[in-house]
């Protein structure tokens, strides 16, 4: 069985254009998917800026962050029936490498990113493997669950912490990644101040209930001292990928703080290795998420630990997608634009 | 009860005089120790080169890596009598500082070193608080119980690295520690590699029965990819200080490998954080031991599970102290030197 849908291609120099294609129906162990609502994501915004031409080429109908209820189940897949309401954990594993064989699917060394390294989520129908795909409680808004996959990016960030109730939580760097860092981990107990320096991103880091600090205009090492009577931060989430930032997280940090490295640095940038010696401090590279982290995100979306109403600023529908890249491309104070895919929902 | 004994003062400029002195009997809550034989410190060597002015003056008495026998308890000292054998955990902690009061007192805000901050172990008889004193098995030789301090350090790196057994393991850097770390995380069960560029050091490595990779002649990153079918190495063991083994620690790292900042960097070093993100590596800092390493270390040397034959290069008695640095200090292949204070023994 095809379809006729509709799909928003990539066809490279920041442009995308929506087209006719056939959809065709799962295939054994696979689900089809009506798309509801995908997100952009930072990612998207590279393969925008052409920075991932090599890798996603000029035929690629790309997005992840989406939500959307089952069309059809392909032969043997079990656990699903059309009209449930889903998300894709978008990341296929291949199953026999040294990560894989360690437990670590989600950083296999073959790993495959559905939306980049096959066709994604910005079309009416996504056909992906039955295993990536979540179930979602029937009451659900369809549009507060395409924020479930950067959800899940920050619950596996805070799980990978180790933060306990109570401790003290320093974000550095307020963007929509390190926000919802600082929501997962404000819902985990933590006691959440966000360091942020552009004013707009303060701002909504206040309305969405954070203390904060602009660290160009306040000693932010000594704010964070004296706020904890001089401990320091159990720990500290490095999202700016800036050295400033990496300055930061060793400054503020407490002995034996979890600096959990979000941001993804493309320079190599000097580390204060003896603050790690005098303070026993330790950092974690974090990757994407596993099933859990799936689960978690659902729940903490499902019970309103995340503020969607004010994280989503924009919805347009898959028509304008061209035009909603460019917007957010521009805006300073844009958290999450929602393309609009399907308007069953 | 004061008794005239031998000390060995530093009074600066890469000299120490051996004289007579008095010790006072022990206090309330102290230990006083007759030793029997005290290690060179790489942290002793620094004194002697003056770079420690500032902070131990010219009327002390250095020396931490030591052994001996109980001379005399203070009032209200429990669990210690005259003639057993001991050695010291050289930390006072202050009992009061966020450290402190998180239960990490190694790394107390206030840590005072014994035989930096306070006199050492270069002496006939030194007197330290009872909490400082480990009890030793009666049938430990003390020459070789003077070894524990730098085991107990590699004891706490192998266990915040959290081996486990049958996992590869670098150490990056041959000298010393590293060499310790090597014996302790094999003891643990590791597979251990040593990456050293020094080739009489090498040697010593491979005497001690471990693998070798020469990283100026070889490509350790290919090297340790090929000894572990691709995964990389599960611990790495950062003890050279260099930027060259910075770089390798995360070339070498297997996903989710830990990584163990044994080293202590005066710069701060660029770090590969992509490698972070991509194979979620995770780095600790360390510093000094926990009560529990000094029990570990104790059955270590006890089992033979150190060589301490091959490790103690040298041992002299303290009036040629002055003698034993200047060897240390000019010697390539000189693993421990040990001073011996008291011929009781
Ligand atoms: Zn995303
Ligand atoms: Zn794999
Ligand atoms: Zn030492
Ligand atoms: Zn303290």
């Amino acid at each position: 069985m095809t379809q006729t849908i509709q799909a928003a291609f990539y066809r490279g120099d920041r442009t995308f254009t929506v087209e006719t294609a056939e959809a065709a129906g799962p295939a054994a162990g696979e689900v089809s998917i009506r798309i509801a609502y995908c997100g952009i994501c930072g990612t998207d915004m590279h393969v925008y800026h052409g920075n991932m031409d090599a890798r996603v080429g000029f035929e690629r109908v790309i997005g992840h962050e989406m939500s959307g209820v089952v069309a059809a189940v392909g032969d043997g897949v079990t656990g699903f029936a059309e009209g449930q309401k889903v998300v894709v954990r978008p990341l296929d594993h291949c199953g026999d490498c040294p990560a894989c064989n360690a437990g670590h699917q989600h950083i296999c060394h073959n790993l495959k990113f559905l939306g980049l390294d096959t066709n994604g989520a910005m079309q009416e129908i996504w056909t992906v493997p039955s295993h990536t795909v979540h179930l979602l409680p029937d009451d659900m808004r369809l549009d507060h669950a395409a924020l479930i996959e950067p959800v899940a990016v920050a619950c596996h960030d805070v799980r990978m912490s180790n933060l306990q109730a109570g401790e003290d939580v320093l974000v550095i760097g307020g963007g929509p990644i390190g926000m919802l860092c600082a929501m997962v981990a404000r819902d985990a107990g933590g006691n959440v101040v966000v360091s942020e320096v552009n004013e707009a991103r303060l701002a909504i880091a206040e309305k969405l209930g954070f203390d904060t600090v602009n660290p160009a205009k306040a000693d932010l090492a000594a704010a964070i001292q004296e706020r904890t009577g001089g401990k320091g931060a159990d720990v500290v989430f490095e999202v700016s990928g800036s050295q400033p930032g990496v300055d930061a997280m060793t400054a503020c940090a407490a002995t034996r703080a979890r600096i959990v490295m979000v941001a993804i640095h493309a320079q190599k940038p000097q580390i204060d290795l003896f603050q790690f010696f005098w303070r026993e401090l330790q950092m974690v590279g974090v990757r994407v998420y596993e099933p859990q982290d799936y689960d978690k995100a659902i729940s903490i979306v499902a019970s309103g630990g995340v503020d969607a109403e004010t994280f989503i600023t924009d919805v347009s529908p898959l028509a304008d997608i061209q035009k909603a890249f460019e917007q957010l491309d521009s805006s300073p104070t844009a958290l999450k634009s929602l393309i609009k895919v399907g308007d069953f929902a």
